[in-house]
């Protein structure tokens, strides 16, 4: 066995470290410094690496947990009173980048199939899925992730996920006949009726454990055991058995633990590893994933258009659903922000897309671009329409959502003690 | 990209949890029952899933934080304060199974080659490379592994992989003239002398980087990724360039951490997700790396007959060795216990056996059973002659080894709060 892997991680780890530490400084978002790291050590600059099974396997391990914890922080009471809006919001941000991306994909499509028409739907739906990570690890940053907007845009992105999943299956089906539309929406509803059952479940299990806990029973690592499978299934058995994302599987899976008291031990177990390690090698891996040297002429007009359209369909599909339902002017900017960045989905579906003869070739190489470029872009917007209120160093920094964890010390420990201790704990 | 490396960590993790929570209340260590799991899980039993290169290389980096973290727990004035004796223990340890095995090889042998001389002998060198790292669980797990024993181990094991190599490459290097003695030394040599250089460098980085952090410039995680690369940094060109064990680099990279005042930030960062995730994957993969299918009669007599050289050998050479050296009886037992298990060096060594046509094509399987067996009967005669004295129930348990952690926090904390908020982390 080669430990060339090892070399892999010690380039990402430095590399992010750095660019991450200097981003901020230069008034860009940490995360963009990270992904930037991606494209400078990747085949597009440096060379040093490239992608590998084992990184992209961490990377996705990377943004499960983002998921997962995202959902532990998210107060669901507070995404019903968003419920309506985020509907509004995800059903427009899917309708215009079809509308608009199959614009463009007919200007640049010289295919003369039959097909060409659902080929230009397609690259359109293929520009709906919203990637909601690289979003929620900028509001963290920019401390605004419980917050109207931030809860608008979780919402919004599980039933984005939903709808472009539907979109897509309504037509691949159209030229593939084993392709079937109301299995895929029975999945959709046996999913989420799954997913409450085995939350419910789920929680009484981690309410009982927590008891156990306290009995000295069990040991923390031991539960975390438990918790860690608990989001990992719920991830898997979405992707595998129901064709919806792992990340919503995980980000449900944290919502369910939410509601337990295990909350603050999860940060303690799953926080650490995610921000110093995992989280870093998710961002890079989409600057990994590009090579611009493929990138010709032709393909970078073609490349720029879909990232035009990728931005302005959700700025204005998305913004103005949040407009529609009483979001001041200025939120409604912020939530079609949030909503611009595409995804692996985005890529899964373009590869599907080409087995079945519904995407252009030449425009997968584009699609690349369009994750890369978004999730670059994303940040950056979002930092600007929103004005910071923290003061973040780099996106290693984990000051802010362990406070979360660290509200609850203060019964255990006198006040002062634990404000002392969390100036402590702080510095670690 | 497929997710069912997904499937497998949920299979592993909830095997080894389920199995060493049980194992303690049946009187086996809490390392033996994770192990077990992985032969239950594995192509052996129940064939849920088998070794992937995922799994491979996550268990190696949790055998590498392993080690990391063992050296962070390791005195080195208490290492010097038994050199000695480690020198002993490590030569009589590898002599004892050269001899032995060498002559259970002639016994089981039917070559008819001119090299069947040097092929028995081989056999011996490969039984020689001690794996420490199933040892330090199991006397973390018994409290014991800051004692005069311990360290003896530890220091021994390092000698032991340095006299190993010396003796494959001496061995090696009669049937291949490429391989040169002279050059294999010279590089032992300067990976000692590159390790003290780098050693004493990253101590004034880290003493700096500590003041950093404490004047709030770089932030925890910051810090981390820097140790992080370190640790794998030393893993990487300990096996690439020189070499030397991976871990072996990590080992001695946690000695220098050790004196810096970062030990108690690394336990925080690095505890968590070893004892959660990392270390039970390590162990597991031991047993998912044999399939009892496919042994013979043949094989099992092999392997029973080489199995019982290991332990012997080990007991034998290494238990004079400290003998010698001034231990008791009871504590010669114990070192010699300590030092039986073998992996993957061995199995390393034996494939370089095959490929110069110096390890004998059937007792490869054997090699896999001895480094298997062995992992299994060492933490069981280690807990047989050690009487434990601590608590512990299953081998994700982190009381102890976080205790080293905490035992800095009284010069922050009221000395009763302290106590009280250990007791509070020790059940999170």
């Amino acid at each position: 066995m080669s430990n060339a892997y090892l070399l892999d991680i010690i380039i990402i780890s430095l590399a992010t470290a750095l660019l991450s530490f200097v981003a901020p400084k230069i008034k860009l978002p940490a995360v963009v410094g990270a992904i930037l790291a991606g494209l400078i050590i990747g085949p597009s600059f440096l060379g040093l690496l490239k992608e590998t099974v084992f990184i992209s396997e961490i990377a996705q391990i990377g943004v499960i947990f983002l998921m997962f914890t995202a959902g532990i922080e998210t107060d669901i009471a507070a995404m019903k009173k968003v419920g309506k809006a985020g509907f509004a919001i995800a059903s427009l941000g899917v309708l215009a980048p079809i509308i608009l991306g199959g614009w463009v994909a007919y200007l640049f499509n010289d295919s003369v199939q039959d097909a060409a028409m659902l080929q230009n739907v397609f690259v359109g739906v293929v520009l709906t899925a919203t990637s909601v990570s690289i979003t929620v690890q900028t509001l963290r940053e920019l401390g605004k992730l419980n917050t109207d907007v931030g809860n608008a845009i979780l919402v919004a992105a599980v039933i984005d996920d939903v709808l472009g999943l539907i979109c897509i299956t309504v037509v691949s089906s159209l030229v593939n006949k084993t392709v079937s539309v109301p299995v895929v929406l029975l999945k959709i509803v046996a999913f989420f009726a799954l997913a409450a059952v085995t939350g419910k479940l789920a929680q009484m299990l981690f309410n009982k454990m927590g008891k156990w806990l306290d009995r000295r029973t069990i040991n923390g690592p031991f539960l975390m055991v438990h918790v860690l499978c608990f989001c990992f299934g719920m991830a898997y058995v979405a992707e595998t058995y129901f064709g919806v994302a792992d990340i919503i599987g995980a980000f449900l899976a944290g919502l369910v633990l939410r509601t337990t008291p295990l909350a603050n031990i999860i940060d303690r177990y799953i926080q650490p590893v995610s921000v110093v390690f995992l989280n870093p090698i998710f961002f890079a891996n989409i600057g990994l994933t590009i090579n611009l040297h493929y990138i010709s002429p032709t393909l970078l007009y073609l490349s720029l258009a879909l990232v035009a359209v990728a931005v302005v369909s959700k700025l204005i599909g998305c913004g103005l659903g949040a407009k529609l339902c009483g979001f001041s002017f200025k939120k409604s900017v912020q939530v079609g922000c949030g909503m611009i960045c595409r995804g692996e989905v985005g890529l899964i579906a373009a590869n599907k897309g080409m087995e079945l003869g519904l995407m252009p070739s030449n425009f997968m190489p584009a699609v690349v671009v369009v994750v890369c470029a978004t999730a670059i872009i994303t940040p950056i917007l979002l930092k600007i329409v929103m004005p910071d209120t923290a003061t973040d160093m780099s996106v290693h920094d984990v000051a802010k959502w362990t406070s979360n964890g660290f509200r609850k010390l203060p019964g255990v420990l006198p006040r002062a003690i634990a404000v002392r201790a969390f100036h402590v704990h702080s510095k670690l």
